[in-house]
């Protein structure tokens, strides 16, 4: 186990085969991404179609990660429901399991009475009750709420909630203006990646990387060693590519893509439809543009 | 068993004891329900807090309200999730349990690619597994997703999609004008009520109705009797009272609506917050204006 | 001048040939116009394409309208601009043209701050100074801005602000319930006419009336004849020709669906676009379809 | 004149006293405006109150700004309208007057068919009909209207377009990755400025530097030097400081900063309404946590 974050973080999709799980799927890319310089996994989040699995599938998602992962890698989990209940008892397990850091999605669906107030007492009343530590997880284009800086502000202050994944199409700017250093920010998306270090973030978790995890390492990388120039040239391929992929199809584009990178995508759960043909030959195009076919 | 849909539905709430399912109050309140003039009960929907339950909760509740119903009153149960495999799985229980119709709520979750098509075949692959009639429920104020006619009109045609019931904001005008009559269009608010019966609404599923059914039977009575002035004027009061209660308040203020009207109502679950002391008074006010202290 | 509101109005369009100011046509549409069973005029709304017209423009554009409109017909003339100063600078020419009401659309720009603190104070300071009767003027689709009901409420109270056109798409019930049924409202769109007069509101500006005057104004009627059932064809018919036009395409839709009516439509403003072909042929189906070709 | 864009700019504000346009404020500022680092100015934007001046009171303010800068700083002047008829009628007489750039605010009110295609019609045919070089303005917050990248990418390929300025919340990245690199961005508020930078940007036009203009000079020369980590100390500081003045206030409160400054602000022109002495403390508070006062 660990508890530093920093790099670049994969968000694992759940391979399926028709409507199944397939385990031996996740199993095969997980030993690819092993060996990448990738710092670990986001599992269970929007990209691993959580919300499209049940309680036991996603046990058993999270289980094979955990054994297939490399020893420095880190294991972050999803485990956010609706209700401070729920959200506990499916976190007591995923903690159990040995994860480094559960990560919580904002709830969403009551957003009309989800008040700075209910936010605060919902993450920190479940970061009380877990000894693993606690990410806040924040994707307002899935879930229509987007956390106030004041709300993260207050959490940041909370012992056992440690950092925060941002995937607002704004960046994490506002939340990093807010917190102290040792919060830990994420940015959710290769979009914010670049602008997001350069601001005070530690690192990404980007769906990009579930298809080329090594470009997206390098992007890190090149900042890291001041390269800003370099960083930039990347940071226009990947966000184009990018564009192209998840922010045109979401999950589907990035199953396909990973499909390029030489891993299992597969199709993704219904109701969502897979790509058609026309669609996969954008991501075709994109993909030789960016120079990563 | 009915299907036939009219009239007045109370979307039921669960009651909690603390953070604990209160079955008993629940079967305490359908006693007095089964009294009213209500046609029936949608169960497991927003007000239900279905999204803050475990599964085996929601069966508990079903069960309850399926004992204790009166015998022409007729049962909705909300079965949606946001895969078409969790839908099934758990529709397929509502329906072994005796339930008139399954509601289906709009998935959300991946809402940049859940498109017409996605949402169609969403909707046709459960109806076409299921032999209990099924309802599309959709409500953007709770998903973030607003079903286009064209989505409506495509599934209107579906010989096991029966009806709808519509919580937007601007009412179920838009599918009324594409359906054709057999298909039944509820409103999913009192705001919208008299204008949807106006407009070849078969009737609403108004929360108001959890507080006080026979105010709301009464609008509905008006209208059946040609006598638009006085559904009007109940209209005008029962519009502004939920502005105070369920508009302002949400579940919270439609639980100590529930109070007012003598039943039980309790606290929401967490994350929801309770209403505060000052808020009470506001609903008291409202309910006190509305002449049904 | 005529201070009783009630019917339907008609949201003049103004006529181009190429990008120049097409009086004649105006006066030849004015004309059939006058015959037909129309209460009156909304000049210089959305449709009149006010904010792409100079002030030499809009008041030329008046002139016209107020020297063909037969005697008893209504005009209301669109007046507001984004600062008090400038609103009142044109409302008081407009005014002393002759005109029943000035109508003054929310301004907008600065909409993160235009409290309802700050809109109250706009409406009443413009109508403090003017003697001819003021018209609020929602309409959220074009300007982003949707009045509360509480700053409703609050200038329903002034002498001078007698009524309001509501535009959103929900319609004006959220209006009608908390204002004195002498304070006039109409519905901005045909959508929510029908609805609305159940509710209380006294009539409607409709873009369709500007093609179809007769059909709009028959709803009207058939409404007030205590028809319902009648009312409620027409609507369902003239609301999917709406859709279909209006809704689609604006004010280009709306122009072309003139000259389907036999009015002069034209061209819109650049930027706007005129309809393609392909687009002309879906309004040439759709009013095919309402029977009114 | 000079058509090298880069640096700090700073959007005017518009003086008034009462509601009369104030001149000789504006003069003042303007002489100690010329003696900071600022590049140069954004005359008749949306912190310059443009949409609530008439065309003559724009016209003034300009002539002062253009007699009263220094002779190396560059003025940029907004010119743009609803329609390219009366953009271009006004553009012509601000370019007659000597500007560097005449800067075009997306056209916004018939947002509904403001297609990509009449988007880049608009900008195209005004670009092609002035010698003056042209700025595209995007701000959704005050517009409602969010050019894709679609758009930016074709206008950036017109010989007489040559840049923009991009008040998105998201930052002009989406931009960036798409145009070539002479196409000279500008980040249109200090939250965007240094990610801007960052990602290609060549500098910002951002209302704090209306009241600080050496602080957000100083931010742009720590990133011109490689001191990546004291351009982020500079910008944690002045991105909390503009979430209290602009962000939270608007021109309101842009110009009770600049008073704090030493700068004219005075009151914003009604409907916006000044601040009240509650909130002016609000500011006094963060300017002098900034370290500003």
């Amino acid at each position: 186990m660990s508890n530093e974050i920093c790099g670049v973080f994969a968000p694992l999709t759940t391979p399926f085969e028709g409507e199944d799980l397939a385990l031996d799927r996740l199993r095969e890319n997980m030993r690819r991404y092993r060996k990448s310089p990738l710092s670990g996994y986001f599992v269970l989040g929007s990209n691993g179609e959580s919300k499209s699995l049940s309680e036991t599938e996603k046990l058993q998602v999270l289980e094979v990660v955990l054994e297939e992962k490399s020893e420095g890698q880190i294991v972050m989990a999803g485990a956010g429901y609706e209700s401070t209940r729920l959200t506990l008892h499916f976190a007591r397990q995923v903690a159990r399991m040995g994860v480094d850091f559960v990560s919580l999605l904002t709830p969403s669906y009551f957003k009309k009475r989800l008040t700075d107030e209910a936010l605060i007492g919902y993450f920190s009343h479940v970061a009380d009750a877990l000894e693993v530590p606690v990410l806040i997880y924040n994707a307002p284009g899935f879930t229509g709420v987007n956390l106030t800086p004041r709300v993260v502000e207050a959490l940041a202050r909370h012992p056992n909630i440690v950092g925060m994944k941002d995937s607002s199409p704004e960046g994490p700017a506002k939340y990093l203006a807010v917190c102290p250093e040792e919060f830990s920010v994420l940015s959710g998306t290769i979009n914010t990646l670049l602008a997001g270090l350069t601001l005070g973030a530690v690192g990404g978790v980007v769906s990009l990387a579930d298809a080329f995890p090594g470009s997206c390492c390098r992007l890190y990388e090149r900042f890291l060693a001041g390269d800003l120039d370099g960083a930039r040239r990347l940071h226009r391929i990947l966000f184009r590519l990018n564009q192209a992929v998840s922010g045109r199809f979401g999950v589907a584009g990035v199953k396909y893509a990973m499909e390029k990178g030489g891993f299992y995508g597969g199709p993704p759960r219904q109701p969502l439809l897979p790509l058609t043909e026309e669609e996969k030959r954008e991501i075709d195009r994109a993909v030789a543009e960016a120079g990563l076919a």
